[in-house]
């Protein structure tokens, strides 16, 4: 299915709807946010019936389990709906003083919260995207201008017809959410050109989509979701306990950023402790890649394990598994672990697992990621998990947000200076 | 003067160098940089006399006054030194806790302020960048590698030395400031595909600079200094303190991207007023491009002032005139003037005159520029008018900074998270 895309017309009408709702009322607002629930569940049936079409066509040509589970929708309309209508009751960022101060010559200068403008959102498999980023960009004032992937078109234009007609019943601009209803992948790099109308590209998938969008964008990029996250175990951690966080953090969703993929543990408790995790999380279908010395204990210590484990190669400690794998490695020190996370470490999350203040206190200190965490798993690195209330992306990039981006990270400001006929010296 | 660069040795350096930095404490930055003034101050004759010799070859290839005056760090030194000063006594932003929260589970959450990184620096004409930047650059905990104009290689490789010695004074790394000593263009080019080392990217320069990086740049780059500002006069406004504020904002520094480039004015006292600033700034050797209107109406009614209007063409409405030139439009109204602003503005500064309170609030929420004016001149968009003490650029994007970024700007932000191995359900 191709249809004549004329993009830059698009942001055109994205950047004109966008001064329509950057004035958007919160009221107006969630009374979209409510109109969009109501009217999702009211056509259910229309959204399934795309969507078994979009997994029809997927299945014929021979996509896996696990894609075609991301694909669906089935059994989780309710559940988007939900996150929908808890939009609604989060603090509407827009309009908020995020600083306020006269100056000596009584100029006074108010920092205020206002929408980014147009948002360019490039996303793959999973249609909940379409629903998740739309209910976002409304709430929080801005526009976007949609690109989902071919293998989900029947049921993201399902989606974005509701979306369309429920921005119609509450008198706001249909154009504030906008998709490219066209799978040819020239008009990704199109969009990310289209720095006259959109502000803020926020893809939403793979390494490879990320890296794609940071080297062809002439827009601000958001990057992100990619985590190839650590724990070091410390000598003095409470290891029973460590071993559940572990076992969390890998296996409680293995399939997602935030999961753990590298074990670090300190040499004097190595011995006792690896065989343990290997017990633990072996006994859940994980397996393990071992550097020579956590290699060399385990043969020494429980040869019987053998089977679940290979030897790691040097490409594995910069692998993001996003599956039952885990990396272990013995290292000698707190600094060997830092040295090796700095050199690792995806800058999403990473945790040091310890009884001493100061060792964490270090670890905290000179680890650069996202989200740093002492004694508790990884896969708290999540919008909702924060209190943030949603989460668009997780950035692991430096400007403007980093780790889970929420509502205010969808906002910039703007300077309100009010005077009286003040001229400068 | 070329010399061979390895790009990306230097990249990794300053991230090597980064990590020292980030951990400096706010005694040893502050120390660095009272160094770093004592310093300049010893090297005074050395950097002069590199100087001049700039000068002299700027001098000999034909450069103008303007650019040559630029160029001069004659009688300059001590004003860059005290600004360098100045930074002492500023909050370090560094560690500064920016939220803190404690969740439902008992995991306790730190927003904690954190360095960028490396800054890549791009800048023309103006060797006092050298010192200004490496100065936020040490307070900020973050590294520099710096590119700046062919024309001050020597001024620049003078004051590189100064800042490296000062440096090395305070056991701080002297990578932490690295100068791309080697004027070729490509190598522009490379340092914003750096993003494995680099954070972020600040051009400091003209329009051309800006759009080079942002298109080429694999790096979040800050786009900004660009500045196409109006002020609109509203029929309420008190005219007299008016006049005075269009003659400041256009007349006391025109070479800049806060001075005024187009004044709108209701036509309700266009007639009375707009022969009032064409005899206030003409005097003062400003000269004008009126639209039909406003051309029709001084003819009408002060025809001798002639000799200083031209009709303005279109793109005169897109023109940074940094320099004595003002467009002058008569608007119908409010709404024409945020329309006419809304489509022309560079989205640096924009400012009403009135005394209507409505008016100002719909001006002030409708007007999505960095610095939204009531009653007051363009030209206090700036760091050091604004209370931020400081300021690396003026960004006009909205991402991560909009308007002067000063010290916070800078830095980043990590989150820490604390827990007693807590596990997510």
């Amino acid at each position: 299915m191709t249809t004549t895309i004329d993009l830059a017309a698009m942001g055109e009408m994205a950047k004109k709807a966008s001064k329509e709702t950057a004035r958007a009322t919160t009221e107006q607002k969630n009374n979209a946010l409510q109109t969009l629930a109501d009217n999702i569940l009211k056509a259910k049936s229309e959204i399934l019936k795309a969507n078994e079409e979009d997994i029809f066509q997927a299945k014929a040509s021979g996509m896996d389990e696990a894609m075609l589970d991301r694909l669906s929708l089935g059994g989780r309309l309710e559940g988007i709906v939900e996150d929908t209508r808890k939009l609604i009751d989060l603090p509407d960022p827009v309009g908020k003083t995020i600083e306020n101060r006269t100056l000596e010559n009584g100029l006074k200068l108010t920092k205020r919260r206002t929408p980014i403008g147009v948002l360019g959102v490039i996303y793959e498999s999973r249609p909940n995207v379409t629903i998740d980023v739309s209910a976002l960009t409304i709430k929080t004032g801005n526009c976007a201008i949609l690109r989902g992937g071919s293998e989900t078109l029947n049921s993201n234009l399902a989606l974005v017809k509701v979306i369309h007609q429920s921005l119609e019943d509450v008198h706001l601009p249909k154009n504030a959410i906008q998709f490219i209803n066209n799978t040819d992948r020239s008009l990704v790099t199109k969009l990310l050109h289209l720095h006259e109308y959109v502000d803020l590209i926020i893809p939403r998938g793979g390494a490879g989509l990320h890296q794609f969008c940071r080297e062809n964008s002439k827009i601000p990029v958001i990057t992100g979701g990619i985590g190839i996250c650590h724990l070091f175990v410390d000598e003095t951690a409470d290891l029973p306990r460590t071993l559940e966080v572990i076992y969390n953090a890998k296996t409680q969703r293995p399939t997602v950023c935030n999961a753990l993929d590298t074990v670090l543990l300190h040499e004097s408790i190595a011995d006792s402790f690896l065989p343990k995790i290997i017990d633990r999380l072996g006994a859940s279908n994980v397996s393990f890649r071992l550097d020579p010395k956590a290699f060399k204990l385990l043969e020494e210590h429980s040869p019987e394990s053998k089977a679940l484990v290979d030897p790691a190669e040097e490409k594995d400690w910069n692998t993001e598994w996003l599956s039952l794998v885990l990396g272990i490695k013995v290292v000698g020190s707190l600094d060997e672990a830092i040295s090796h996370i700095q050199d690792h470490s995806s800058g999403h999350s990473d945790g040091i697992l310890t009884e001493n203040d100061q060792n964490a206190k270090k670890f905290v200190d000179e680890i650069d990621s996202s989200s740093v965490y002492v004694n508790a798993s990884t896969r708290f690195t999540d919008g909702s998990q924060f209190g943030l209330g949603a989460e668009v992306a997780i950035s692991t990039q430096k400007l403007h947000a980093r780790g889970p981006m929420g509502l205010e990270e969808l906002t910039t400001y703007k300077w309100v200076i009010e005077g009286d006929y003040h001229t400068r010296k």
